[in-house]
């Protein structure tokens, strides 16, 4: 089974990097670019022992408490078997 | 318009990055961890002067030509209204 995590800024914090990455992207000449925000995700390959619910519930739990900073980002997931 | 460009390693490159994420994990007691990889992922927001075949011949371009490194990274993206 595999989780898929995404951890992104919160809105209200200011995201630099996308914000080059977007200016790049209009000077390059690409059209229709408003904004850009990075992110990052993180791919897990869980072992087949634990069950669905089990491991849902593995996967928030690390998300929450490893692989998101809450005082900044947020983090949605979802599971894929 | 939102689009989003997921770039992930290829399989055949080594992810240190995932290995130690997931040597952590383990080590912190969270179960049933075997792999973790990590990727990026960029929310694009387009402005609505563009169609919808428009924009994602657009996305794709950006998405190949400047947010992947084609020698060790893949990409896939999505298309939100």
């Amino acid at each position: 089974m595999k989780a898929y995590v995404y951890v992104s800024l919160k809105k209200s914090v200011l995201d630099p990097q996308g914000k080059t990455i977007q200016g790049a992207l209009t000077k390059m000449g690409y059209q229709g670019v408003e904004d850009v925000r990075q992110g990052k995700f993180f791919e897990v390959t869980l072992d087949g022992k634990l069950g669905r619910d089990a491991a849902q519930a593995e996967v928030e739990r690390i998300a929450r408490e490893v692989l998101t900073n809450p005082v900044i980002e947020d983090f949605r997931y979802s599971l894929e078997d």
